[in-house]
């Protein structure tokens, strides 16, 4: 089941006001009870990337069970003039719509439908900033902590990040960084609430407060003596941190204890992991990890292991949570049907015109089991899918039918109740690791990767086309 | 008051694990009770500017008097081996230290102490997580904001962000946009808790989802005669949208009502704006305002202003709420005073020792009342400041007698009790408001912006130099 976090309450005016004044147009004008269906999408993966891990899903779902307005938000809204009628029908909102989705963690791909929702026009509509909220930051961070796993092989990764988290979001940034590969959180209440290993050791502040730097790594290893790592930076790593940690490790082994690791947090990372190593080694402490860290990204940790710095464990903090430089996924949420009939969004960018009517996403699987690299979009009610079109290059068309496909999208809620059974962040995170196996490598490349293919179904592209030129001038 | 916002219940997990750690050695070596003077600095102003507007202090001080553990938390580091001892100090565990603060909104540069934490040694070392997630995040967005509001004169900035923001870290986002100038938000529950204006239009659904585009119009007209603002870019801005805008806005006329504007989203803005600006004109409606808005930051409403493009409103998203590119300020919390002897962290890189003990700052004023460019960094017991010395260059000084300074730091919480009167945010981004006009123009430039020196009294620098000494090696 899902766990109600205990540190936020996502009361209904957790959204932006226009999905309000909207709801009071639809409101009064008699539209409450029409239909309406909605895409979340983006347009371009993070990071200059070839893909993107969707994450959020549970997260959402739980906070859509408990949408509604409580008496602050009405009073509020009140003095904003919204009509009574409305503020009426605000007070018993609930959302009782679907929602059809992928599995958290699978692999996702500009321009398709991410994710569905269904239901009346109001309540589809008032969802519609929760849900990018919550997708677009956590799919961001769990795609940035997969690249950091892509370049750390089976380094151990632990998230740093809470200092420089944008304030509360850095409790989802922890775990979006387990569902991307990483394998600790120095973020206690994240590690609480979502059974994470909660990882720490010592600040700079440790060492300065004692009246020596030996004084302060035996009063830890007192303290501490079967998880203790030590930071050796703060005075002179090579001349006072190593011999002193050292010194210790030896002491310690003689009350039968093991120390864990030291810690390198400044200075050249590959030069100091090697001399350190060499120290511990040529004490007989071969059992002493080594961590770094220090502004880490995927882009230095890939250096580091291509440097063969022996480094066993990577602490990253500002670029995995804050997921640097993009900061953002561009994720959209759109209307493609409207009381029934599919709606379209046109736009001079031909490459922006949205994909109306109720939709399914089929991946298609190649011969040895692995992602051929095509995604097609269809309508809800395909059963196969023969062809692809180019989205809007006409006559490009591929033959689709010697693949398997699979289709993306789920039924996750019904009625606004949870439908399906969450899986352990844990299982989340294998799932989504699996899937990135099944990925060809030319696609998870950090520079100009492999673009995968996102194509219409006839049907889809048959029925954009018409409406398109509905709306020509 | 400041109002304890109903969103979040920072429970005092809400660390990183190596507080808790490090809490531990402190509390079984017996060190409890000894105290600590820890300096909240950072190094590099965001985004290459010359400034950085200092914000979240209230909201800081409200976690920091409710900082406290509840079961859940005690339960979790139980499982976790904690020592029962410690555990039960935790439980009656409070934050009763002392902060001194600049005001809210001030301006603050690199390396200088922004803020100081004074107290016992465990309670100052469990706050350091939440103090930096909370200054450094709204602090990047002030910073930003105050960038767009140069760029954008006295034209009105809303705050869009939320859907793109790091999950709640939007809640802050909006607040500290406010304080950096920005005039009214999308986000109702800020709006709410802050006493904000709320903006809100309508999207793209809300034209997809009517017959035609001017019957959308009309409902929507319908629905909020007097706060109606049409977006006019669903299906084509001038063939279309501004046609049926001016053609509804005519009826409103009749009514007695006045079309308040209309939202450009997309396409070329300088071009968009200036076609519709002169539409409207043309068509009488000389009072309808033109918003603009799509992936704004304060070059592209630099660009726009710049070629006087007719754009009234701006709407800002991504770039804001996230800080774009940088996505982080830097700031980090060191140790200056342990059981009242001033302590030191040595670096290979002379630029990041600390500077121990503890400490004032004074701002420089010239006889204009602007700021002459220079913080002093001194003793908290100096009184007199002749002088400033460069912070690393031996020899270089400057005579700061001749200027006016004032004390920066004020003490804003003692015994862990808010003992200021917090102004309310529209003071607060009124007092930034003046201070960013005392810095003189050269440090306000996006290029390479004249650099504000902050130096050290003669005490401090000789203090700081013979503890260096003392960890020679």
């Amino acid at each position: 089941m899902i766990k109600k976090t205990t540190m936020f309450d996502f009361t209904a005016t957790y959204t932006d006001q226009y999905e309000l004044t909207m709801g009071q147009a639809y409101f009064l004008a008699g539209r409450k009870d029409e239909s309406a269906v909605f895409d979340y999408f983006y347009r371009k993966n993070p990071f200059n990337g070839g893909y993107t891990i969707f994450a959020g899903l549970p997260v959402l779902l739980a906070i859509l069970e408990n949408f509604r307005f409580d008496k602050e938000d009405l009073d509020f809204l009140k003095a904003q003039s919204f009509h009574p009628d409305y503020l009426a029908y605000l007070e018993g909102f609930r959302f009782r719509g679907a929602i059809y989705s992928p599995p958290e963690g699978d692999l996702v791909f500009p321009t398709r439908p991410v994710l569905r929702v269904e239901g009346n026009l109001i309540e589809t509509q008032l969802v519609e900033t929760v849900l990018l909220n919550i997708l677009n930051f956590q799919s961001l961070v769990a795609t940035k902590a997969s690249r950091m796993r892509i370049a750390a092989g089976d380094a151990v990764l632990v998230d740093f990040g809470l200092r420089r988290a944008h304030g509360p979001g850095g409790y989802y940034a922890s775990r979006a960084a387990v569902i991307g590969g990483f394998d600790a959180t120095s973020n206690t209440l994240a590690a609480r609430d979502y059974n994470l290993r909660a990882s720490g050791t010592m600040a700079h502040s440790y060492v300065q407060s004692c009246d020596s730097e030996i004084e302060a790594f035996r009063s830890f290893a007192a303290a501490r003596p079967d998880d203790c790592v030590f930071l050796v930076d703060t005075y002179s790593t090579l001349k006072s941190g190593m011999p002193n940690a050292i010194t210790v490790a030896k002491e310690m082994e003689k009350k039968g204890y093991r120390l864990k690791g030291i810690r390198l947090d400044s200075g050249d990372l590959a030069y100091l992991a090697r001399k350190s190593r060499a120290m511990l080694d040529e004490a007989g402490l071969h059992y002493v990890k080594i961590a770094a860290s220090n502004q880490l990204d995927e882009y230095v940790i890939r250096s580091l292991m291509a440097q063969k710095a022996p480094i066993d464990v990577f602490g990253v903090g500002t670029s995995l949570v804050t997921g640097q430089p993009d900061a953002a996924l561009d994720g959209v949420y759109k209307l493609s049907q409207a009381n029934g009939h599919p709606v379209i969004k046109l736009s001079e960018n031909v490459s922006k015109i949205t994909l109306p009517d109720k939709k399914q996403v089929w991946r298609a699987i190649d011969d040895k089991g692995l992602f051929l690299g095509a995604d097609v979009v269809g309508l809800e009610d395909e059963r196969t899918i023969a062809v692809m079109h180019h989205p809007f290059l006409p006559r490009q068309s591929f033959a689709i039918g010697p693949y398997k496909i699979e289709p993306l999208l789920h039924m996750v809620m019904a009625q606004g109740k949870i439908v399906y059974n969450p899986p352990s962040l844990f299982q989340t995170a294998r799932y989504s690791r699996e899937r990135l196996d099944m990925l060809p490598a030319e696609y998870k490349r950090f520079e100009n990767p492999h673009i995968y293919k996102v194509g219409l179904s006839s049907r889809l592209n048959a029925l954009r086309d018409s409406l398109v030129a509905q709306h020509k001038w």
